[in-house]
């Protein structure tokens, strides 16, 4: 028990989300209270819970460059653990006076079951909106970024406008975010990022690179990228030879450029502190990593 | 989404533990309030959670005469169900004013987890102690009861040792009921309970009617049984047979009562009324399912 808890902290890595919650607090309210500290753990936690259930549910071998507890040891194990995270979350965040901590962040977890349900939904169904791609991926990862944000921004006793702001920019952040992270597991190398790239292709999930250069291709290519999209194995270079050709890559990475400088532009009524600073630098950070 | 829930919220059936939670609050306060109707709601979703979850790790096919989520689905599906169900639960429990239900939920819920983690690991391992094999069941069947009852005589205004003597009840209970089980286990026959039967052998869970059974047996006989539950598959009828002739069935019927009876005698500080007449009847019920 203590061996899988121990283990499954290591594939967590950037603390992005943790991160988030303290620097708005810091940012907002100028210092950091024991009660966010076990909010961060808590918003953490559960996102450690939704990698190890993602990992079994996509069959990843590796994550940080570590394997994976399905590979490691089995999918037994995973869905216990993730259980165990979920609800020992929850629990922790009981032990506070207040009961909003519990009721954004199982609003919010609950928004991210509802995105990956509806992404598992979506699985071959390449001619997927991008609306329904935005709705999937605000749900499935910007919702615990937004509600991140918000909580640090709420235990600091901000004014609801800034929170409100704080919201925004946790959720385009997380949007930016996400898009990058698609992009980088169509282009991407196992060995840089750590994690099995091109599960998304293999798991015919439709994501915007996708979406986009289906929608920019004459019939003709359409149908020559299905036929790709539909059995993935080895086609990975050609296939983003036909995006990169469609401008879709470059498009893509646009849009992630375009989410990250809204959510920099919420950060614009905050006074000048190095929080600030450092939220306004994850916005480069998350578009910008090595892809 | 809708169709999964709805779907899973069939699989249930019983509905044991909120109507322990209802019942201990109509025996103890007279009534029963919104926020207990909740209260309710939210364990049996739990519970929900944790049995498609259950149903994704012991593979099993059928569940209350019905096909199960992964039978119908597959186990991704059931995976993200589970999820879903629990941070639902919490989130519903933290909507109440008081930050009691999650508190206790979420201690139960990880208790629940923890004890199917153990549970697993003792997984083919029938030399485990009736001492731990009591723990693991105390966890991941009781906590859930015991917090059920515990919540309806706190929720009702009840002093301390009342709710005591109710978590205490709802601990036998649970105990009892899940001792019941694996003889059902072992015992029954699909047609009767709807569902999938002789998985815990199957899946190499030592339960008490087999620890108890290897206890009892000499060196040769042991042997014996140690090689048919290494390769259960059909050996189902000589296993029974063996453990018949050990005394082991009948043991092992005799301690659900014994607990079932301990149950019961945490009801007499109780005024009699018709909830507590029912509550002595569920301590009935439990050990006399068909079997």
């Amino acid at each position: 028990m203590d061996e899988l808890v121990r283990y499954g902290c290591l594939l967590g890595g950037k603390r992005l989300r943790p991160a988030l919650l303290l620097l708005t607090a810091q940012a907002l309210g100028g210092r950091v209270t024991a009660d966010q500290i076990t909010l961060a753990t808590v918003v953490e936690m559960i996102h450690t819970a939704t990698l190890v259930h993602d990992d079994v549910l996509d069959d990843a071998r590796m994550r940080r460059h570590l394997a994976t507890v399905n590979a490691r040891w089995d999918n037994e194990a995973s869905v216990l653990l993730g259980d165990f995270l979920f609800t020992h979350a929850f629990y922790l965040a009981s032990t506070l006076d207040s009961v909003i901590g519990c009721r954004l962040i199982g609003r919010a977890t609950n928004l991210v079951c509802e995105g990956e349900l509806r992404q598992k939904g979506t699985k071959g169904r390449f001619d997927v909106s991008e609306a329904e791609y935005f709705e999937i991926i605000a749900a499935k990862t910007a919702a615990l970024t937004a509600v991140s944000c918000e909580l640090g921004a709420l235990t600091s006793g901000a004014d609801e406008s800034l929170v409100r702001d704080m919201e925004h920019f946790g959720r385009e952040l997380g949007i930016a975010f996400q898009i990058a992270d698609d992009l980088l597991d169509v282009l991407g190398e196992e060995q840089v990022t750590g994690k099995s790239l091109g599960t998304d292709l293999e798991k015919q999930k439709p994501t915007l690179p996708v979406i986009r250069g289906l929608a920019r291709a004459e019939p003709a290519e359409r149908q020559r990228l299905l036929k790709m999209l539909q059995a993935p194995q080895g086609a990975n270079g050609a296939l983003v030879a036909c995006l990169q050709r469609l401008g879709a890559i470059d498009e893509t990475r646009q849009q992630a450029s375009e989410y990250a400088r809204r959510a920099r532009q919420r950060l614009q009524r905050l006074e000048a502190t190095p929080a600030r600073d450092v939220l306004t630098m994850l916005c480069e950070f998350v578009v910008s990593r090595p892809m």
